[in-house]
């Protein structure tokens, strides 16, 4: 691996550790074992480093929001791509931690955001209408723009808003449960034929929080 | 009015309107035409002023959140009640689009924010359960916990959200779309006497969105 690449590794997972706002260069070069100066070689700052890492997570989300489209899906499609889109969010969750202010100390990430947030919507959309052409959901043609955005909403905040509460001692619950909120905003909408995949999400969050801590339990 | 809340005043102004992290102390004594050692008579840094300010925050909310427990309440008056309560969340705004921040730099501020989420939790779910009894809600029991999850996101993350979204010219619009997004969140679960609420709602957003800007419009 180059040394370029391990900075960039060893970065992301200090900063979902720590926080983006806990960590320096120094910091990630003494984890690195490597010197300060080794380290200015190939990034001049903490911030390139943060815009390297931002484009990172926009090529690999972009890849993920176009897959679906124009594919046809079905409903457990849908909720394992949650899983897909979570887990993505996820693994730079040091960025969704601290999203208004790494926005506001770079403009650039902030109006490229911005755009990828239009993506996110136009993907939740393109899935609610295969859904409903299939007629597994039932959403009125009025109802889409404020569905999708709470779906937007969700994706976007949970993890972050998840901070706030206590969850469960696992960090995986995080994912689970953000899948089944969104699982949960929808099922309303499912036709009777289909409610039992909502049933079935039910059965599979619950059963993990079962067998997660005590703690998970409070949360309820 | 005393100095001391005239600086806050000030300074709540000035943090909403240029975000917190652009507003500096001597910004704040410049736009009230006092000295800096004045205002340093009264906060000994900008970080007493938050602290201040969100001491107020979280008094005036408690008590809007305290309010309807123990009333009987239709659904219109949970329609206004939510506009109580983004109103309040956009006085504050300066707090909501610098939350993650402000929450790393003020940990007491975090702890009682925490305190302040399960706070707004307990409250939307005993209006929930009025209007669940009154029977014009019909939310299953086991589906509560995610249903008020999700209103909590909403009201937590929205103001923040709306930044990342062109919503209209007129910065009201954002208070009336969250209020309406929650309104969209609980509509499925309305019975049908009572859908026509939720059809009001619709109409009366939509009227005001057509009366902004067009740049509105491309939202939808």
């Amino acid at each position: 691996m180059k040394t370029r690449d391990k900075i960039l590794l060893t970065s992301l997972m200090l900063f979902n550790e720590e926080g983006e706002p806990n960590v320096s260069t120094v910091d990630i070069s003494n984890e690195m074992d490597i010197s300060p100066g080794n380290l200015y070689y190939h990034f001049k700052g903490k911030k390139f480093i943060i815009v390297e890492l931002y484009k990172q997570f926009e090529q690999e989300l972009v890849e993920i929001l176009q897959a679906p489209i124009n594919k046809e899906i079905n409903m457990k499609d849908g909720w394992f791509y949650l899983y897909v889109v979570f887990e993505h969010l996820y693994k730079f969750r040091f960025f969704y931690n601290n999203l208004s202010d790494i926005l506001q100390r770079h403009p650039d990430i902030r109006k490229s955001f911005k755009r990828l947030i239009k993506l996110k919507s136009n993907t939740s959309k393109t899935l609610l209408v295969f859904l409903i052409e299939q007629q597994i959901l039932n959403i009125k043609q009025e109802e889409m723009p404020e569905v999708t955005e709470n779906i937007i909403i969700i994706l976007t905040h949970w993890i972050n808003h998840a901070s706030f509460r206590d969850i469960a001692d696992k960090e995986v619950m995080i994912i689970h449960r953000g899948v089944f909120q969104i699982m949960s905003l929808i099922a309303p909408y499912f036709n009777d034929d289909y409610r039992y995949v909502y049933q079935q999400a039910r059965h599979f969050y619950e059963t993990l929080l079962a067998e997660s801590s005590s703690e998970a339990k409070s949360f309820r």
